[in-house]
């Protein structure tokens, strides 16, 4: 038999295989390898024991057992809608009818990154435009370039996305007779993924402000995601994105307790823009018919008794453990090199890093294979840039140090830093 | 604020609300309603105590309990993937060897619907065309008119799709030059939703030999959805479509936990065509990077424990007191009406109805609302047509029995057969 299968232009754009799958072929034969490359939450404080709590207050309620067996309604159960939003409002220090907000609007998802594909689908036709900050999430980055999306990167500093270049390239697309294609501007809003970076308090209405101004075709989404608000290790927390957004037709927020809790439960949520409610509804139930009843029962039984605000605790303090060993690693062995620069992140899980200039990260560049060899895995931050808008810086690095032990976080950084002295 | 969201041309193809949105939202001043519609299953016997029995087991051992809460892999857990596999091989009677099977081909999924969702959108464009037969699941009817794809219906009898059917209409496209647009047959092989039917042993090989026969541009994937085939309550099991496809570039296979253990823990599966993985996993990895490890690991304990088999042993036992009742209400009720037919199964969750011609069963129609008023509510026939091929039959009816009590579908047909009365 000779036929061929003829795939869908979606999935031929997809190709390749994920970038995780790419970097772990090449390190097969290095048992000892450290991983400072997975995305992977800290494995020992996995909350075990307070998940067979939560699954005892489910088990003693039969009606509720036997809901958390069965079908559950496309948009998720509805106290756990109804906490994620009140858990959002007092976060925020807002009230609902301050925000024009519902629970009507607050969908459960399996993961945030299905929040993020239900809405990115809803939205976009091939050519469509997302803009984002340099770097951005890889993960979302291939998702939207799968749909066939035009992703723009615009630079990000120290305070995160700079209005300033937000508006310079709407101007730009305006100029171009695009704007009327601009669907969405992505935003990790909180400890950003891979850089690290929270945007300022100062900046989020004005990103707010510059979506609506330049909504003038169709409206402009702006999709805040949150997925790493909570771990946060020092300082305050600041009113979300969508808190500036009072009639909340502009800002969507894509949240998860895949890292503040388990990343096995996966119980993403999104709290949509009454516009996108429907149409993401709508592709759920293609799709899944709605996230499983019994994982939305045990995360509702997991907020309702206090379980989560201290394994939340718990967890925050062995990440600022590891991050203060990661940036102590870093002091002491990567500052001597000279000019590596990193930001100071105060939570999340990643430490973004800027070689010398001329050091090709990627996995066709010298330092990569002399890193495996040394004994340390990492991400090329080449996968961190959109194929669009500012150029893509070759001598960057992603740290993650969520999983490694403190002891292999230390081992990492010494391995990189004679990996790099070796390159230079 | 004037704009206006613009959405993607797949999220404006959905439009409307599911159907039992529509449905249910006709039935709010009945609260006494049966409902022969929801396709749930029994309630009172979900499987609480095996639940909590092979959580123990994931529990007992730290390592497990610690990977269950864990991010997995795209594709799913291995020994879930591999007990899947054994399982559909038993079944068939078959080794993996004759039938040219590797767990690399087993994916797990977020249900079911999750699978079928990403094979069709790894194969179909606007305008590719799906067969199936006639009556099709409407929730796969939705998605696949979501995905722009047209759907062709070729007739079934009382042994499923007719194979002179399906070649009568593939010779007709392919006098239309559109046979290299044909990417899919989808079959529901075991007691089909809705018609009830199992398709005969006699057939299988010759819709695969077909399949492969017409597949002379591109291939033409037959997709075999077992959700059902558990749920047997007389007669032996027949082999799977897929055993008749040695080497299994042809047939791939949708399986679930929804139906023969529980909806809410949603473990679906899929044995793919080779062609097929890597476009499914690309795909999946877009949407969610893989379904929830803690929902894996319970299933993989449930089914390594016997737990399962027991299970299905019991729920069979409900289901078969079920469906006799539902058969020996209609003899009484509404065979002495005339002229309503119905195929009696032998398995599954649906009885099929065709009333006397000229009623139309449909929402605009005499019937419907007259049944609510009744007191039953039943799924009309005509959601269960594609838009092609076979004209919509306005006299149908979709009777569900997995969720009401067995007087209540004493209580429900009794009601049924008042309105057809009334109607009449």
């Amino acid at each position: 038999m000779s036929s061929k299968t003829n795939l869908s232009q979606r999935a031929r754009r997809a190709g390749g295989k994920p970038i995780a799958n790419v970097l772990m072929a090449r390190t097969m034969a290095q048992p000892d390898l450290v991983s400072l490359a997975a995305a992977f939450v800290d494995h020992q404080s996995l909350p075990i024991e307070p998940t067979r709590q939560a699954l005892e207050a489910v088990w003693s309620q039969p009606d509720r057992a036997l809901a958390a067996m069965q079908y559950g309604t496309t948009i998720g159960h509805p106290p756990l809608r109804q906490t994620v939003l009140e858990q959002m409002l007092e976060a925020d220090g807002r009230t609902a009818g301050e925000l024009s907000l519902s629970v009507d609007q607050v969908v459960i998802t399996t993961g945030s990154t299905q929040l993020l594909y239900l809405v990115a689908d809803s939205l976009l036709d091939p050519g469509d435009i997302v803009i984002c900050g340099v770097p951005s999430y890889f993960v979302v980055l291939g998702m939207l370039g799968n749909l066939g999306a035009r992703v723009i990167g615009v630079e990000m500093d120290a305070d995160g996305l700079i209005p300033e270049a937000l508006q310079d390239e709407l101007t730009r697309l305006e100029k171009a007779g695009l704007l009327d294609r601009v669907k969405l501007v992505y935003i990790v809003s909180y400890y950003d993924n891979p850089s690290g970076i929270t945007i300022s308090a100062e900046r989020r209405p004005k990103l707010v402000e510059i979506a609506q101004r330049w909504s003038r075709g169709s409206t402009i989404h702006l999709i805040e995601d949150v997925a790493y608000r909570e771990l946060r290790y020092w300082g305050e927390d600041i009113p979300s994105i969508r808190s500036f957004d009072p009639d909340g037709r502009t800002v969507s927020v894509a949240g998860s307790f895949s890292k503040s809790f388990s990343p096995g439960i996966r119980g993403g949520w999104g709290i949509l823009a009454p516009e996108l409610v429907e149409p993401v509804l709508s592709q759920k139930g293609n799709l899944d018919f709605g996230s499983p009843s019994f994982n939305q029962h045990l995360m509702t039984a997991v907020l309702e008794k206090g379980i989560f605000e201290a394994h939340l605790e718990k967890i925050r303090e062995t990440y600022r453990q590891k991050i203060e060993t990661l940036l102590e690693a870093a002091d002491e062995q990567l500052a001597p090199i000279g000019r590596i620069e990193w930001v100071r992140p105060t939570g999340g899980l990643y430490v973004w890093l800027r070689l010398p200039e001329g050091i090709d990260t990627g996995l066709s560049g010298p330092l990569f294979d002399r890193a495996i060899a040394e004994g340390v895995l990492y991400v090329p931050g080449e996968y961190c840039y959109p194929s669009e808008g500012c150029p893509i810086a070759r001598n960057m690095v992603r740290l993650s140090f969520g999983m490694p032990s403190r002891e292999g976080i230390r081992r990492g950084v010494e391995s990189l830093a004679r990996a790099i002295r070796g390159v230079i």
